[in-house]
């Protein structure tokens, strides 16, 4: 019996028997598909939308919902009688990536909070009387009685560096000027209003504030307009605080050498400064424009960042100097912004949770509602909070910088050319690739790093103790200078599945992209440190994870993460995928937060001194679930069910799979 | 007839005819007194106690009352029958300056107040519960918590510098810490505890502050401690700005160059930190205990001290930029104390008169009391305040450094070998000097210059007109390079009235100690403008300056200003001299009250509010009253009646004085 097949949006037509993959009857038609995970419907890449008859051999990637919506995987779908196919474009399927099966992915962006709240920092036009031998005021004191006529503005104050300009700024804009008022800050509500800057006539132009995310392996800092509340640009780097050491403790203990800790402040400083000049020259602002910062980063990232001494928070009983550090003037730390910019490193919790959690915590909402919500940010270290409004419990586990594509061979920061998402055809071990920006491949970031492993792990090219099958019969098994190794792309290659077209430029300096064994076992490490955190903490409060409702995932992954493959590593719990929630790094998007608003800022305190911390470096039972976590996904295979499933059907006979074969 | 005169306390009796001079009497019994003014009953040096009968030629010297308790100059005194006479030692003449005739000094001494205010500044010991896991609260919110429960200290605050050394001082006293904690300021007097200094230990020793005098020509420091109230040492130096301008109009217009301000500014601080290291290497002591400054100045030193731009202090209408300065840290400015010492700024008034003058005002007291009070401090401007307690009104008048010994051919600070006293000889013109120490002159003066016109007047070496008698048969008159000049010491020469036998090492650099007539004409127009001042300002208030109760002269003058001289030149109004109160540098004595007492400190503020600053560049009375006063010692002899009576005494032959000859 013979079928039609009508292909949208091409229009084209096609007659086939019934029972034909509707992959190949595709093809046939000359649209063929890609199928980078080699027919085994696991990558998603052919999904189409059908009306008519169709037998699913696997339904496993898709949704009951989707299903009910029609779309279909084009290689797990056979053709039973007359069908109308609608094909998405590649770009439509990247943009609209919850279409895509199972694996939650959501674009992350930076979301300003709805409340209406003041900002920090506002510019003020006054126009003075100019001052005559009747009215002999003080140039200080005459502006001061304009701010109270004009703007009702009482008891302002301001530093000696905005009183110098004060008598010429007054005069060259002809007593006309622009005051930059910054309006109590949250440590002192009531503290009067303080002059960060006087312009020289009618000059209220934006305002500008950043937030910075300082994280062990990376810094991000995020430009906006503090009026309008625009986001403006962004921009992100590796901490070039790498160099003296990959986690918090290995700088902790380079900070106790002699001019250590001067060395790994400026280190920082010198980093969030390029990005700032990155971004001011991109959008030609003048760095004395930037009046607020906000900071979130670990404990001990801001300890170093404000030149504080760690070494308390690396030994027992792990003491910081200081949760909620005192606003600092940006010059004070040498930040290039305006001098007089407020600097508001948000507080900490504990030793090892951070600001960054507490602004995590504030992006994730989870303190908001009933939701029982475990919040990972998956970093150098990897912290964990559960609870919801009622209750914050956090730790921290050390991951190691895996994740954030440091300490790896190939790894790479989630920037353009970083390989974000990997298939692999189970039969030749070859792979498929997407990078960020569909340009060349330059490395592989950790959103790629889970998605690489995940695609050796199931088809078998590692085994579950993380070594690579050195029987299969493929060049990209083979033993390197640091022994076994997977070669994911080759210098020069562009399979970047991305038909780009630019012959290979500037990827990878000639080096093929590799993941090494010892690179192996770094992620598993890491993932299995993340692991053990999820299960003490839960374990501590009396629960279990599968009475988690809402996962919610934080990271300096690149847009997406696949909570597929992170749970088949055994990074992420085995729980029904549609309660995960991937936000990106959650941390600069609290940091945002808070530099556009008080409430959000009152907020990240309320989070941290609500916030219960476990110390896990005094946890027996930590050191036991890690031991257990070293595995994929797990020594106990059973709290991976779906994972369990997967891989049996992968190493299962056709013929015993779900629905009839071709 | 011969008397009998015995003397005491040497118990020598003498017999001399009756008539005869108690001066030669004396000599004759092997006692001579000096006699500088040359016999003419001005110098006071031959002052002697009798109980007997006597003739008086002159007792213009005395007053009624040391008449009354028979003190009697020797040289002005005739033996008229047996006598006995008490001579005092020369060192209880100098130590009892007042009983010295007319010429009302005071010794000058800083006085603490009387107010039992909170210092500034406190040193607290705090004993804190080590850490634990269990209580694994930050350093600092574990210092804080110990705040609250040993001191009842709530909401301490501390910058990012103190924060810095926290965990390593905590552990280096091993949890017993010595905290050095300011509370409140005169500008917030609500404003949290700031935590200045942590040292390790049980360190409450001392805590010192400093008061600073910045003047055009001077600046003065005195150190305290800050417990004990004490003073500790004092210390001068010239303004280092003076190779910049010796007043302040050219140090206004100097700023206006290019760099020019930061220069200023940075002089007046070298010469400030100069200051603060004598002091401290002379006491042992560390800049680092120094937690506190008050500074006074008139408002252009304040300016540039803090590198405001002072040039429209210059241009009509003459516009200061501030005149509450707020406090900053020592580190902002470079002063070599402890970093995070608060330097506190006195208050301004007007452009003219400043804090120096609100301070000299508050150390007077005049603001307290009923009685109409002219102050007046005499410095390169020479600042005058009129009222009481209910009012208070200050104009200020450019008067150059001539009063502080800057400026003039052999001028010098009022320093030990400065002159600060003279007699002329009127027979001879041959001079008779008294050096600060007592040592071999170096130079004059302020006191001193006032001293030496004084005398070349009434002693007729210079006219009314500041012109030397080159008639005159002496050699001290003469003409030298920068025209005539009167020769007050040569070079070398020991003959400075106080025995010094050091056979004149380390003596005026070889130079003769001259006073130049462009010097002459120097004094006459400081002088003439602060007596113009006084006048302006009485007027202005509908008052004379026989009204005025009580004169407060303020100034960098030595221990003691020679009041009658001073009203000889026309520096000071002639008024019954009892009404004179000479109180040295009173802007560093206010500053130093301030530096003890926030009593003391919001009352100088008070003060400042309540002076209303009459502005003399915008009134012509002023410039006629200068004018008039360019004589010495003023066109209009009438309103000096007792230096119109002394020069017609002087002037007068001999018979026709009152009382008998020889």
């Amino acid at each position: 019996m013979s079928c039609t097949v009508s292909i949208h949006p091409s229009g084209r037509t096609i007659a086939v028997a019934r029972g034909t993959s509707l992959h190949d009857a595709l093809a046939a038609a000359g649209e063929g598909l890609a199928l980078p995970c080699g027919d085994q419907g696991r990558c998603g890449r052919c999904l189409v939308r059908i009306e008519g008859d169709v037998k699913r051999r696997s339904t496993a990637r898709l949704s009951a919902e989707q299903v009910a919506q029609g779309w279909a995987l084009a290689c797990q779908t056979t053709v039973e009688g007359d069908l109308r196919v609608i094909v998405p474009s590649q770009e439509e399927l990247l943009a609209r990536p919850e279409v895509i099966a199972g694996a939650e992915k959501a674009a992350v962006t930076a979301q300003a909070c709805e409340h209406a709240a003041e900002p920090w920092v506002r510019a003020l036009r006054l126009t003075i009387d100019a001052p005559t031998l009747e009215d002999n005021t003080t140039d200080w004191e005459r502006l001061q009685r304009e701010f109270a006529r004009q703007h009702g503005v009482r008891g302002v104050v301001a530093s000696l560096r905005v009183l110098r300009r004060l008598a010429a700024t007054l005069r060259a804009g002809d007593w006309t000027v622009t005051a930059v008022l910054a309006r109590g800050t949250w440590l002192e509500p009531d503290a009067p209003p303080r002059l960060l800057d006087l312009r020289p006539g009618d000059a209220t132009g934006p305002s500008y504030g950043v937030a910075i995310d300082i994280g062990t392996t990376s810094v991000v800092v995020y430009l906006a307009d503090l009026a309008s509340r625009a986001l403006v640009d962004q921009a992100a780097a590796y901490n070039g605080q790498i160099a003296c050491g990959e986690d918090v403790i290995s700088r902790i203990i380079y900070a106790r050498r002699n001019g250590g800790l001067e060395r790994l402040r400026s280190l920082v400083v010198e980093t969030i400064n390029a990005l700032l000049d990155e971004v001011f020259a991109r959008q030609g602002i003048a760095a004395e424009d930037v009046y607020w910062a906000t900071v979130a980063g670990n404990p001990t990232m801001i300890h170093l960042f404000l030149g504080l001494d760690p070494q308390f928070i690396g030994l027992e009983p792990y003491i910081p100097t200081v949760n909620h550090p005192v606003p600092v003037r940006a010059e004070e730390l040498g930040l290039r912004l305006n001098p007089e910019a407020v600097v508001d490193c948000h507080p900490g919790v504990g030793a090892y949770v951070g600001a960054d959690i507490a602004a995590g915590v504030l992006r994730s909402g989870m303190h908001e509602g009933e939701v029982l919500t475990l919040f990972i940010d998956v970093g150098t270290n990897g912290e964990i909070v559960l609870g919801n409004s009622d209750w914050l419990m956090a730790c921290a586990c050390s991951a190691g910088p895996a994740f954030e594509g440091a300490g790896v061979a190939s790894g790479m920061r989630a920037a353009p050319g970083a390989i974000e998402e990997v298939w692999i055809d189970r039969r030749t071990a070859e792979p498929t690739l997407r990078t960020i920006g569909d340009t060349p491949p330059k490395g592989i970031c950790g959103s790629g790093m889970i998605s690489l492993l995940g695609e050796l792990f199931v088809t078998g090219v590692v085994d579950k103790g993380g070594r690579l099958n050195r029987d299969l019969d493929t060049p990209r098994v083979r033993l390197g200078d640091d022994g076994p190794e997977y070669v994911l792309a080759w210098a020069g290659d562009s399979n970047d599945g991305s038909g780009s077209q630019d012959g290979g430029r500037d990827r990878n300096n000639g080096r093929d992209i590799v993941l090494t064994e010892a690179d192996i076992q770094n992620l598993i490490r890491a993932k299995g440190a993340i692991y053990a955190g999820f299960s003490v903490l839960t374990e501590s409060v009396g629960l279990t994870l599968d009475d988690v409702e809402r996962i919610v995932i934080g990271g300096a992954f690149g847009k997406y993460i696949d909570v597929e493959k992170a749970v088949a590593i055994g990074l992420l719990p085995d729980v029904p995928w549609e309660r995960f929630e991937y936000l990106g790094n959650t941390s600069i998007q609290g940091a945002y937060r808070a530099l556009l608003c008080r409430e959000c800022r009152a907020a990240v305190t309320g989070i941290g001194n609500k916030m219960t911390y476990l110390e896990l470096s005094a946890d027996n039972r930590f050191m036991e679930q890690f031991t257990s976590a070293l595995f994929l996904p797990h020594t106990d295979l059973a709290s991976f069910p779906s994972v369990k499933r997967e891989l049996a059907r992968l190493a299962a006979p056709p013929g015993s799979e779900e629905g009839g074969d071709t």
